[in-house]
């Protein structure tokens, strides 16, 4: 369990929670003096809760370390990745759409060039395009294995993820990848018993594969990495008593917000306001709803700063729909920071609006932006401490002891 | 021990350290924009120990966590009760003035009703009286059990508290509350060996309690609940090195700072002032005294926002007879939060003033309250830390390696 304590606390109630995820939201100012995308941003809707509610910043994972996306929602959800270690090869799987239930095992993928000896002479087929690679993957898609469903999908340029399906898989297999040039891939070998017969499946599809392969001018070998089956997290049902449910366009949060057993919400459209239509449909159904924004870690990435500042705004301007819903917690915040200076994740404490209107000890900041939350009432604290504050702001946790 | 690096670290002083302890201090704004009862008390001698001193919070057990005032002096003393679970029937047991010393076991009481069948119709006797209770509880008190002294005690309509003296007793039993109406009570289960003699006892005397209530029209049956023995703790001097002694009004702080070895120092009068001045009698004896003011928390309590406000600022008038004795380290914060507004125990963050003239660093706050103490130089820190820095301020602490 995310929090040892909490299920014996939980007590039942109608309160709802909304966890709003704007992706990557953390920035770094420009040019020294100046505002980050948040604090450029006018939010007019967001700065209303910020006087209202408490401000505070969250940390993903530690001090220092940049999270990668499925990590950094998993701690938001109130689980520590260094205790609940989700295999890469499930977290690229599911950002591709791809499910990774009881029973399935996923890798990543890494196209490669082969010499005539078939040593490695390039580990990423000379930075193959998408264009380039996703043919390649459909004829993958053909191998059939005995016995078991392999799913195949391409990520980006050189990288696609697996997963196969079938009885009594299990996950405990080295990398494939030997991380050098000059040797040959590595045949998958388990680390455990019970692994033996899928790491036996991988070798299989992987030879058949190299057939496939055998022509490309590049992508004429591969390496399998991040081998895992289902990380088999505690649901939010089980851990906080919480009937939850995902709004998100994009398939990776979709997919992690099943590893803890919440229900994904189909809608059209891919704009905030739709999101918050989507919300505001399914409201009476669920004690708890995570909704995700990707765009701003998508400007952040591009090194877009009026696009970013755009993004948030475009949140703030669909607010008072969300709103509308009375939320009894309301937390505004991001997975990590993806400053548009950097052009990448960061470690950098993320800005945390905290809006609980009944129960909430408001602090003294009326503006949602990094330096604010410096000052905000709730201090500077782990991701996985979200969830055990906002059920207590929800009503949902009685006394610990007399 | 609380911190296994201090025993080995402690040098002999003579400097005193007081822990002020305000219970339920932590308090909500009533209205938006509002003060905390904190905020709005007149507090000159307290502010003036602000502006000398340092601000900071303090987090009970964990983030999101309401504590009972067990759990949440235990953290104050330095032990996380995550980790050293203290059964709820010696808190009960506690609470009403009674010991639970080595070889005692302690369990809550819940008058039942029972139907004709001997099923339970009413898991609280419908809620009877205290007055009505209290002359049962005296019925109950006359029983007697061979080889076993008990003690009976009242606590509050159908509850009460129960103690077993005796050789060889141990408490790993299980509940006889099926927490449920329509079934019968249980029997007291041990859940090993060495309690097997303890809980057949237990089901003698409750046997024996069923004939003196088989009279009651409403308390004519009994549910046992949170067996439990004394908690063995380090005591304050093995971890510590401190001669400890405990100045309060209520039996509960009474029972709690004995489980760590505190003295109980006997007082007339219940002022915060008769408290200070029970304090200055034995002030040479000691090295920490633990004072403990209650109304706070009543007044939190009870929904009333001008006597928890007159109760606070009745600790600062009568502060100048504390100062008066020269604490090398003093203290002021709660157990926990009791917002007015909610009526109830809160897992919000308490203001926490430390005042160390010799060895303190300032900041720049000058007057105790909750917004001041989000910006206090101590930060938000957990209970259980309190106790290794006031230590160190005190000189009790010498250089951890070379």
């Amino acid at each position: 369990m995310p929090y040892d304590y909490v299920p014996d606390l939980l007590i039942k109630s109608n309160s709802k929670i909304v966890l709003l995820i704007l992706d990557g939201l953390g920035g770094l100012p420009l040019v020294p003096g100046g505002p980050t995308t948040l604090e450029a941003a006018q939010t007019p809707n967001l700065d209303k809760l910020a006087a209202e509610g408490t401000l505070g910043r969250t940390i993903p994972v530690r001090h220092g370390v940049t999270p990668g996306s499925g990590p950094a929602h998993l701690a938001l959800f109130g689980y520590d990745p260094l205790h609940y270690p989700v295999g890469r090869g499930v977290m690229e799987a599911l950002g591709v759409g791809l499910e990774v239930g009881p029973g399935a095992v996923a890798a990543r993928g890494n196209f490669c060039t082969l010499d005539a000896d078939g040593n490695i002479s390039d580990r990423r087929a000379g930075r193959i395009s998408s264009e380039e690679a996703a043919p390649i993957v459909e004829e993958l898609k053909k191998i059939e294995i005995k016995g078991v469903k392999i799913e195949v999908r391409h990520v980006k340029e050189y990288r696609f993820a697996v997963v196969m399906h079938g009885e009594g898989l299990q996950g405990e297999i080295d990398d494939t990848d030997p991380q050098a040039t000059g040797v040959k891939p590595l045949p998958a070998v388990a680390r455990d018993g019970g692994s033996a017969k899928t790491a036996e499946l991988f070798n299989q599809w992987v030879a058949e594969a190299q057939k496939v392969l055998a022509s490309q001018p590049k992508a004429n070998g591969m390496t399998l990495r991040g081998f895992g089956g289902d990380p088999q997290l505690p649901s939010y049902q089980d851990a906080y008593g919480l009937k939850a449910a995902c709004v998100a366009v994009y398939p990776m949060y979709r997919g992690v917000s099943k590893l803890v057993g919440m229900q994904t919400i189909l809608f059209d459209g891919e704009t905030p306001a739709d999101e918050f239509a989507a919300a505001a449909k399914v409201w009476d159904e669920y004690d708890f709803l995570f909704i995700h924004i990707k765009k701003t870690d998508s400007m952040g990435e591009d090194g877009d700063f009026d696009g970013k500042v755009k993004v948030i705004e475009s949140v703030d301007q669909a607010l008072p729909a969300l709103l509308a819903l009375k939320p009894d917690v309301l937390m505004v915040t991001g997975d990590h920071s993806t400053p548009v200076k950097m052009r990448s994740h960061s470690w950098h404490p993320v800005p945390l609006l905290f809006w609980a209107p009944e129960r909430g000890l408001p602090d003294e900041q009326t503006r949602f932006g990094e330096r604010a939350c410096m000052h905000g009432g709730l201090g500077t604290i782990p991701a996985t401490e979200l969830m055990a504050l906002a059920l207590a702001h929800a009503g949902r946790l009685e006394k610990f002891g007399a």
